[in-house]
């Protein structure tokens, strides 16, 4: 790796986290610089239009690490039910085993905060939202489910985790995601039974 | 009402409104003070600790506001269920006449934004999801659903409310609070059922 693109990781890596603890509003454009340990000049290079530029770069990183980790969650379960029971319960675990602390759910510091600020933030964050709901409706359909249903199941799996996510970290307790998690693979059972 | 229980109904009113439509870390005191047409001394009477005293007078209030909706949802209805599809119903509609913008959901500034920094509003954040939680379970238990079966179909109730709301304010659009509210009153209606 060159030491350029080094830079332009070590400040996207940087904002990622910085975004994820603390939220978009209370993270500078200074603090990413310093963390990151980067020559101000950097940030500018990479990202002339600045911290607007560098969250929707952030917003993509994270839905790309989100996707793979949903395919790679189906493809080994034998049912999409037992694939999102598992997903949310590897969330639960994550989120207990960070204290709670340390990360946001992206419906959190991305979703909402930047929808209020950016039209273009908001438009990346739902078309994440709308990613998810394709892979799960997918899954779904695998498993023979009719498409209206198989779309209608996912965005509820998708509700219903990014709530019992903030509920869990609020609470710092997994028991909200583990309920979540054990209903829904209830519900993707229930959604191929009455085909 | 007095000239000085005025000014702190001010400062709480345009705090709120303020918290709710930008987040926590994107609101200063200076803002508070220059939009609720209050002297700068009155602020810091009323709320000496400042942003995170302000914050939790807020979060209180916000939680009155939505206990009084939920009692008279419920008292207007003769099934929980239907309360509660009624009560997503309403918060979709105020949703959409706001066109999406203007308002966060409790569970974004306060929950998780504030989780991150105060021990303080973070508790305060959990009681308001347990007496939201309480509230739904006991009204699940009025129907005749066993305890242990209301207050885990209620927690599904608030988390998928919260995550459908997320959804549907980025997406701007009030399907996915729609789905969320059909789908909780079947949930609720088959609690019923099964007992």
């Amino acid at each position: 790796m060159s030491e350029k693109s080094n830079a332009r990781d070590l400040i996207v890596g940087t904002a990622a986290r910085l975004f994820f603890s603390q939220g978009y509003h209370a993270t500078g454009l200074n603090q990413i610089i310093k963390e990151s340990n980067t020559p101000k000049g950097s940030l500018y290079h990479y990202f002339p239009q600045g911290k607007e530029e560098l969250a929707h770069e952030c917003i993509q990183a994270a839905n790309a690490h989100m996707m793979q980790k949903f395919e790679e969650t189906f493809a080994a379960h034998e049912t999409t039910a037992e694939g999102i029971q598992q997903f949310i319960y590897d969330t639960a675990n994550e989120a207990e085993a960070s204290g709670y602390t340390g990360f946001m759910p992206f419906s959190f510091w991305a979703a909402v905060e930047t929808s209020c600020i950016s039209q273009q933030l908001r438009t990346a964050s739902q078309n994440v939202f709308a990613e998810w709901q394709d892979i799960i409706a997918k899954h779904l359909m695998l498993d023979g489910i009719a498409e209206e249903k198989a779309r209608e199941t996912a965005l509820l799996v998708i509700s219903l985790m990014e709530g019992a996510l903030i509920i869990s970290l609020t609470n710092q307790d997994k028991q909200p995601l583990l309920t979540a998690a054990d209903y829904l693979s209830v519900v993707a059972r229930n959604a191929e039974q009455k085909q």
